[in-house]
């Protein structure tokens, strides 16, 4: 597979199926992991991090073949590519804009992903549609059992796996969910559940993870510590206790705007159809707000102009690198509008 | 004809046709007249008034006979009857609000209207579509030589006709032009025009005449003064002089959107039809400002999905006393909002 093969797939986590599909777009787990006897990334020399590069590349190629997987050296990346791989959530924001060695090799289906010299070493994650936590969970050990046969993981016996943020120290393990809360933010409660998940702490955070807005009503929802608990539990806890009680809140929110206000939730959801499919430009952020109360509509089966899948490929397609690998060419910021605007109403018409 | 069969016709000053018509949406001359030997209604007592009204009605009625003319008692009529003949500018607002005695003659195809008792004892208006002036003068000017045939009116040799306010001594004369002027406000230039129209002593006001703000981008043009200068003149300047030169800014600023802003200007359009033809509930306000670049696409050959009839349709149509004049019923503001954008989406589709 070539990076540029990626923009004709839909992602393994935008496939609109799984547990929750409704509210819930997405699960990802992902390790942090750095290798025993050489230097944090913070403290590491330019040398020394080619070196860890290096040898984690080789580690990393033989668990992903290379005939069924992708490998990207991000450093020698162009701007765009990086760009695109932060759209399909596969590295970091981080990881594309920082310096030096590194790089990510991808699964075929794009479910896994692992990032070489990120802020640690290595950063495993595993993505799914849906809210699937369990299944992600048994994948990543896999593969983390995988990893621990070859590499030594730095490992205290106190404190667990050693990372560069304290934050991370413990079991690395940071579980997310992106979540799909137009009802709960129609309706104001959602300040109320962000109160409340920050009393658990947990981060809410935008689309994009850490340092990102919430666009479209799309806010990902994450442990902050992993230190004290062991990673099934945050995983059990995750998957059958706080995000199903927050699905429910959505549901009774979108009961409530079908009960009171079914004129403004209606009036809400052909305005915005109605744009996408007239607009002849438009932006990244406009598009995915507009997309959020369609997406709504389509699960509450309330608007079947067009299917989940339709609404999934215009999120993806329309982001900025996306139009740009399809179009082969880079664009300035009105030429994205014009082409955006253009893929939406092809796909709408 | 009976008022509730208003809202089946267009109105002579909305067909879309005549000079201008891109941009000059109608014209209207109106006179002030006073009867000698009576008091102005400014003094009248409640008595005097009435009295002034009888005779006044009767001697309208002579000019337009019953079966082909309309005449309300306005302050009889419903406050819903009453909106409806401003929506239609048949009578101002200042006399669908105002109290005691008075009444308005309507001509079948209203485009003459005789407001008994408004500030003056009689304004009588004339109105078309586009920009034919010279051609309302010589209409009015037959009206009043009739009227003046069997009516004394208030005349001063130095003055002119007397009227209750000063800015009305004179001619009596106030001429308008309805001008659309989309692309003057888009490019700014409209300040311009307004400062220039201001210190040739005219007024720039909304569609609905003193006290209302522009929305559509629909500026009313009059004069202000109407002493001093002949009737012939101040038509005769606002007709071949004055609003043409505005006529060729608007023309020359729609020329400059297509060069430098053509993906805005198709963006706007297209959006604007969008939303009028996909919301479920709108507002007056909203769906004039929609329309207008609509309007304005139209007349420049570019955009053909709908017609300026049906435009025009929509436009007067959609406001809240003709959509409740239509249904038969009063409707409260969420229920005129849902009742105008079905009435759009039905026109659009």
């Amino acid at each position: 597979m070539n990076i540029d093969d990626l923009t004709s797939h839909m992602g393994a986590w935008l496939g609109g199926q799984g547990p929750h599909a409704n509210v819930v777009i997405s699960s990802r787990i992902r390790l942090a992991r750095n290798v025993a006897q050489r230097p944090f990334l913070s403290t590491a020399s330019p040398a020394q991090r080619r070196d860890i590069y290096e040898s984690l590349s080789n580690e990393v190629a033989r668990l992903y073949p290379i005939n069924t997987s992708l490998f990207i050296d991000v450093d020698k990346a162009s701007p765009l590519d990086r760009q695109l791989l932060v759209e399909r959530h596969l590295i970091s924001h981080h990881h594309a804009v920082s310096e030096g060695s590194r790089g990510v090799s991808v699964s075929h289906d794009e479910s896994a992903a692992l990032m070489i010299n990120e802020e640690d070493h290595l950063r495993v994650q595993v993505l799914s549609e849906g809210l699937q936590l369990e299944a992600l969970w048994t994948k990543i050990n896999a593969i983390d059992d995988k990893l621990s046969d070859r590499i030594p993981f730095a490992f205290d016996k106190q404190l667990g796996y050693l990372t560069v943020c304290p934050t991370n120290v413990g079991t690395g393990i940071r579980v997310s969910v992106m979540m799909h809360l137009p009802a709960l933010k129609w309706t104001k409660e959602i300040e109320r559940v962000e109160r409340a998940t920050r009393d658990m702490r947990l981060a809410v955070r935008g689309q994009y993870g850490e340092g990102t807005d919430v666009v479209g009503d799309l806010y990902q929802i994450s442990n902050q510590t992993t230190l004290g608990t062991s990673e099934e539990e945050i995983v059990e806890v995750f998957n059958n206790k706080i995000i199903p009680r927050i699905v429910e809140y959505e549901y009774a929110a979108r009961e409530t705007l079908i009960k009171h206000s079914l004129e403004q939730f209606e009036d809400k959801v052909w305005r915005a159809f109605g744009l996408l499919s007239n607009a002849r430009c438009i932006s990244t952020q406009e598009t995915q707000t507009l997309l959020s109360p369609l997406r709504m509509a389509i699960h509450m089966d309330r608007f079947s102009v067009i299917d989940i899948q339709t609404l999934n490929d215009i999120f993806l397609q329309t982001q900025s690198a996306h139009l740009q690998k399809r179009a082969g060419t880079t664009m300035n910021g009105s030429e994205r509008a014009i082409a955006r605007a253009s893929y939406i109403r092809q796909k709408l018409s």
